[in-house]
This record gives C-alpha cells, sequence and structure tokens, in this order.
C-alpha cells in the first residue's frame, strides 16, 4: 500500500462515511448507497430553493464537503473521477426539491453534462421545477469548445448558495448563478500531476517548473514553465486570465485543492471579474467579497 | 524552484500576512516584525484568561491557525522549525495578558521550553500573572526523557480555550490544561517525511511501507511497517497506545498536520483518554466531545 485506504471499491463511500461521522448530525446520505452516494442536509424542509451539485470523486471536499448553511443543499458523487449515474442525480433532486424548485450546478464535463440533464429531464417528468447551469471557468485551452468547469465554481456555489438562503426565487438564484458564470475565469498551474489510487503516477512535471492549465483529472496543462518566485509564477497566471478581465475589481481565489485520495496538491487560480459592488447590490452579503483586489493587486508585492 | 515561495527568509511572515488577509479583520500582527511573529485577536478586551501558544513555523495551521474565540488568543511563531525568541513571546504575552491573567501553552521542545519559560519570568517581573503548561503527548519514544509534543496540543487549546471563554480563572483553565496533558496520547504515522524549503528531501521511508512514531520535524521514528489497507494501518497505531488507555471512553483525533511548506502529509494520531463525561462535569461544552469511541471503535470496522 501506498496511501492509507482500505479498497479502492469503497474508498468513497468510507470518505462519505467520514464526513457524516463529524458532520455533528448536519448531514445525511440517502440509504441505498454504495451505488447512490447522494449527501444533503438534515434541517433541509424544501421550503427554499435547492441547489444540487456533483460530479466525479476524487476532488474533495468538492462536492460533498459543500453541503450546509449557504451553500450546497446535497451533493451527489460519483466514484473517482467518474460522474454519477443518471439515477443517482436524480435521487440527489428527489431527496430535497419542494415547490420553489432546484438548481443543479454542472461542471462542464460530457458525463456531467449528461447525465445530470437527463435527470434533469426526468425530474422535471415528475412534476419538479428544475433549473441547471452549466460552469465553464477555466480559459487554459481557449479553443476547447468545451471550457472545463474548475475552481470557479466555488463562486457559483456560494452566491447561488447565498441567494437560496434568503429565500429568493428559483429564477433570481439561477439568473445570479448564469451570471457569476458569466463572469469568472480561471486557470491551474502546479508543481506535481495528481495521484489515482491503484493507478501508478505519471511523472510528467519537470522539477523545478509548474504546469499551467492542467486540467483537475490529471490531464496534461499546456505549457510548463520556470519561476523564480512565487509572485513571479502568479504574475504568469494573472496574464494568462488578463485577456478575459477588464479594469474593475476582482474578487480572487487562490486555493489549493489538495485532493484527499489525491495526495499531491493542485492550483487552479480564479478570478471573478464583476464588480462585487454590482452583486451587492442585488442583495449578495458584503462578507462574500471581502477579498477584493485590482488586477495588480493580484501579484503580491 | 520546487514550491511556490518567494524567499525562505520571508516565508513566514508572508505566510502570516496571509492568514490577516483573509481574517476578515478578526487578526491582527503586531508591529515590528519581521523579527517578531505574534499574531492575535482584535476583539480581545484582556477581561479574560488569555491563552498563548507558539513554537517554529513550518507546521501551519499551527499556531496562527489556532488563534480565535474558543481557543488561542494569541500565537508566538518562530522561523521555519526554530523556537521563536525569548522577546517575541513576552511581546505576545504583553499584547493580550490582562488583570485576569495568561496561560502558555506550550510543546515539550527545549528551545520552547526554555524561551517560554525565561519569557513567564520576564512577564512575572512586570507584574503579570502567568501560568505555563508543557505539553508532551507522544508516546513513540517511551525512554525519551522528555516526550514531544505533537498533536494532542490541539486538545489543550480546545478545551482550556472553552473555559477561558467562559470566564474561568487562570487556576481553573491551567488545572484543565494540566489535565489533558495527563490524560491525551498520541503517535504519527506517515507514508512520507517532510520537506523543509531550501533542503533536500529524505527519501527515508520506503515504497509501501509506513513509518511510526516519527517527529514533526522529520525526525525518524521508530519503525517503518507494511499495512495492507488503512484498518490494519490504524490497528498499529491502536496498538502503540493501548498500554497508556484504560477502558473508558476515548476522544479520537486522527488528523492530516499537511505543512504548507512542508508539501508533504504526515499524520498524528491522538487520543484523549479521560472520560468526557468528567471533563463535561467541569462545564466544558458537549460539543467538543461529539466524536468519543470506545477503544475498539477507534478501529473502523
Amino acid at each position: 500500500m501506498s496511501q492509507f485506504i482500505n479498497t479502492r471499491e469503497n474508498l468513497v463511500n468510507e470518505a462519505i462515511d467520514g464526513v457524516l461521522a463529524i458532520s455533528d448530525g448536519k448531514l445525511t446520505r440517502l440509504d441505498g448507497y454504495p451505488h447512490i452516494r447522494v449527501v444533503y442536509r438534515t434541517d433541509w424542509d424544501k421550503s427554499k430553493v435547492a441547489l444540487v451539485s456533483g460530479g466525479g470523486a476524487g476532488h474533495e471536499p468538492a462536492h460533498v464537503g459543500f453541503v450546509g448553511e449557504g451553500m450546497l443543499t446535497a451533493a451527489v458523487s460519483g466514484s473517482v473521477f467518474a460522474s454519477p449515474s443518471v439515477d443517482a442525480v436524480l435521487a440527489g433532486i428527489m431527496a430535497v426539491t419542494g415547490p420553489a424548485g432546484c438548481l443543479l450546478i454542472v461542471k462542464n464535463y460530457t458525463g456531467d453534462r449528461l447525465n445530470f440533464g437527463l435527470a434533469t429531464e426526468r425530474a422535471r417528468a415528475f412534476g419538479l421545477t428544475i433549473e441547471m447551469v452549466i460552469v465553464d471557468d477555466d480559459v487554459a485551452l481557449p479553443d476547447l469548445p468545451q471550457a472545463r468547469g474548475v475552481a470557479g465554481t466555488l463562486f457559483v456555489h456560494k452566491i447561488a448558495g447565498a441567494l437560496a438562503a434568503q429565500g429568493e426565487s428559483l429564477e433570481t438564484v439561477a439568473e445570479a448563478a448564469r451570471e457569476v458564470i458569466d463572469g469568472v475565469v480561471s486557470i491551474g498551474m502546479s508543481l506535481d500531476t495528481c495521484t489515482v489510487p491503484g493507478s501508478p503516477k505519471e511523472d510528467r512535471i519537470k522539477p523545478g517548473m509548474a504546469e499551467l492549465g492542467l486540467g483537475i483529472h490529471g490531464e496534461a496543462g499546456i505549457q510548463q514553465v520556470v519561476f523564480s518566485s512565487a509572485k513571479e509564477a502568479i504574475e504568469q497566471v494573472v496574464e494568462r486570465l488578463s485577456p478575459y478581465t477588464g479594469n474593475g475589481q476582482y474578487v480572487a481565489l487562490l486555493n489549493n485543492l489538495h485532493g484527499h485520495f489525491n495526495g499531491r496538491d493542485i492550483h487552479p487560480f480564479a478570478v471573478h471579474r464583476k464588480s462585487p459592488h454590482a452583486l451587492q447590490d442585488k442583495g449578495i452579503p458584503a462578507g462574500l467579497f471581502k477579498a477584493t483586489a485590482t488586477s495588480s493587486e493580484l501579484i503580491p508585492s
């Protein structure tokens, strides 16, 4: 063994069990796992718009770690790097959707689009009101017809989640989510590739170099770059984002998507280019926008 | 560069600046850094017992990450793996100590004992009321005359912090801290050694093996063991702890002390062997003890 896991087959379910065990009773899962992995809020009364997201596992804390007050109502987890089934997504929708409806937040990967899309159709056939948004913040591969959803998804969870918690309508929540998606750009940078449990690790990134634009499943990036400091590394990131940003203020998110399963670091960088004031005018709590910066301020001095 | 840092010299100060930037104004630092690195609560009015801890940097979130309501009042950070100076500790004490006094929580390393001890004497000479406790939870090296302070320190921060927040006296807070220290045992287990910025990494742990009892500065452990699963690995940990535990209930802490600077995982395992009910009788909030387990329950089924 080169990782602290039991079996690859039961890895995701055990990880979810762990999250539930420390949730202080605030989270639960649907019966019927291991094939359906839905985690949702125990205090949910369906009186407000439900937010459901999900996707493949192996990106923890996404997605189960984002379930809670002011963010997701439920998360549907697939296997490691594999989209959840249509049945699983539908089960998640059914568990939390009431008269106020449900917003599905989906990252732009083929399997997720397909399975969340089919689940949406089936849920609508049951008479539920569902909206779906697709997050496609990654700018690493500008010629890719289907830009990937990466760290920028957090802005959607947080902002749509805040509006839903305030009791806004599904229409308002979905519109805000689409505005956020329209305004967020991101690119990854990492010193190392990711590890998939049970698979050999690819030594793609040369020692002393950083890869720009890599994907969250180990997909190769667009370029390996040298850098003399963290500041210079961030400058290269900001340069890649700058064609997509204007002169306004930005909400910056610099995160370390450290996968519990991957055991190595990956660092997507996201910038939300909407003016925070414009979003505050919509009733978004100001606290969400404390970490604002102008473009030049993004580069630490 | 093989890490996202600027210079080794300014690494710790920049990390602290980052914590302050996202603290939403709740934390501040003393002027006078880089040589004095003290972070403390901006809302602190000295009306309650202050809790001050600290030590070498490179173990983040220890110690600055533990400053906040119900935990530490101030943290004093040294350089990477180097104890803060007497002046720095004294500055931390002076910044937060009022008539209710101050409890210093020190891990059992020679430099920390010395510098926190001398700072205590100097603070007392200024007329302040100071108590100092030494955490020595590590059981990896039973013949070591000075058992190391490791993950068990979190129990001290949390429990003494809860009592201090309730307005208990320094005597009560210090007594509880000593009881916690008397009751906590821990041992580390890791698949990898740590990385020190600017230094080559030691490849001591063989692939597929785990080292038991390693120290938090890269010190070699007592044994490298094979394991077939996470369950079996934890069984070996629990076996090492069992001579020190009785038949009662335990509060278990299984943590991943992922160092921002180290870039690799280290997994100290701590068990608090006092009955949680006995501590609840002292007025400790029950919520601190939700994750209790009997000895056999510590081993996942």
